[in-house]
């Protein structure tokens, strides 16, 4: 089991924009060319006009473009808008040079999860034929329970491959992210399911205490995830592309641009 | 499926001390009297000398005492402490007249979750022969996933159940606390399995947002928890004990005691 105790490469490193997200994506960019970080983890709202060229000519590789989802609505009229928008979302992933749209699935209107769990897998199913026609896989990101009712009635990754199985591996997967499914008592099973579908990998780390359930994440090494030994059973079950440093705190925006770089790379290389 | 829409029955009503932990045994017990409610639940910490007999004469019943467990431990010293400690508890249940000891079964010193669970199997196996020996359940309450550090690895009912079904039914059972269960996909089947291992039931609400991991619950009806629909789940599975209005929140402290004993009653008649 060397891959639970050793180090990450550093190929592997995907900075994820919203670690930065008080900069600009051409600084970004710079910053990251400039430390040797090879992979951008790139959000919607971070993006500009000519960005694809503008990390192209950085020299970076998108590793996944987030986010799509929020598919449970309480009117037709929404859910039809934010068809729409995911539509955009496949395109501008694909424009990127990426082919995984990560899937923030939404949360619960009116508190009710089972049609909301329904709505997400309609949504997903809608979804498949325009991102399958550009190339573009579907990524289920379950996130932790404390955020279903704002973010996404998806909580477990049982729930997520479940899901993600009714479609081609090629069309739909997962993302892991640490933050998200580290307390779960079926992680290393689930993770063995997950396979080939698993898309993406994201590490952060779990502060004690945990003062906002949001943006209170921190960076790896100073909390309590067990990080390594969640590689070693992503690794086991087969994935081997980018690992996404995505520690969303606000704290991180009083370092310079340079020492946040530097930071989320010694992390990386320290506990990741 | 009449049970998910009707009221609870006010004979069923508990009120759990920790949502007045602001008040002293006594005021509270006269409180729930001369409001009509029959049921309390204990507090270790809330108790003093004589309590059982104050409670008896307040012409009150104990549904629970809360709490033992927190077996994961650093040192063998310290497992050894908190063995005591929760031989105690036993006792102090079997005085106050109550066969429910709640075990909130602890966190993970060092980060080692599966160590720590393994911990929590051993420590109830060790106090099982004390409790049963004293007419005393133990009920095994998962937490929610949030709270995995620092109170409970254990951090869903599924978990709970198969630790409760290595024993006899009539020594170790599960605790349903909607805040810490309402988001598990697998609620309703984990409840059904659950069945005569149900030793009670606990109420309150999930606030949005919610900005405190521990004490930020609502009170029923103030948040997004479907009750009743969970209600009727327990009721299906069997049970149709008391049901503990356990809310956790400082705000509380800021009303009179009549005026959150008649909240308490009136919102556990509206949506629990």
């Amino acid at each position: 089991l060397t891959g639970e105790s050793a180090g990450a490469e550093i190929s592997r490193l995907s900075f994820n924009q919203i670690t930065a997200d008080h900069l600009g994506l051409a600084d970004l960019a710079e910053g990251c060319a400039d430390a040797g970080i090879g992979w951008l983890g790139a959000w919607r709202h971070k993006l500009e006009p000519g960005a694809a060229e503008l990390i192209r000519s950085a020299g970076l590789r998108v590793s996944s473009l987030c986010r799509g989802g929020f598919f449970p609505a309480g009117t037709s009229g929404d859910r039809r808008r934010r068809e729409e928008d995911n539509r955009r979302a496949v395109e501008e992933a694909a424009e990127l040079g990426t082919d995984v749209l990560v899937l923030v699935c939404g949360g619960a209107p009116g508190s009710e999860l089972e049609p909301a769990r329904a709505m997400v897998a309609e949504g997903i199913e809608r979804l498949v034929p325009h991102a399958a026609a550009a190339g573009v896989r579907l990524a289920i990101e379950p996130l932790h329970p404390m955020m279903l009712v704002e973010r996404s009635v998806i909580v477990t990754l049982a729930q997520a491959n479940t899901i993600a199985e009714r479609f081609d591996p090629g069309e739909v997967g997962v993302i892991i992210d640490v933050y998200h499914v580290w307390w779960d008592p079926e992680l290393e099973r689930e993770i063995a399911r997950a396979g080939e579908r698993i898309l993406g990998y994201h590490v952060s780390d779990w502060l004690v205490p945990t003062t906002d359930l949001l943006a209170g994440r921190g960076m790896m090494g100073e909390g309590t995830i067990d990080l390594r030994r969640i590689r070693g059973m992503v690794e086991r079950a087969g994935y081997d592309g980018p690992i996404e440093v995505e520690v969303i705190n606000p704290a991180l925006a009083e370092l310079s641009r340079d020492a946040l770089i530097a930071g989320v790379r010694e992390a990386y290389l320290g506990y990741a």
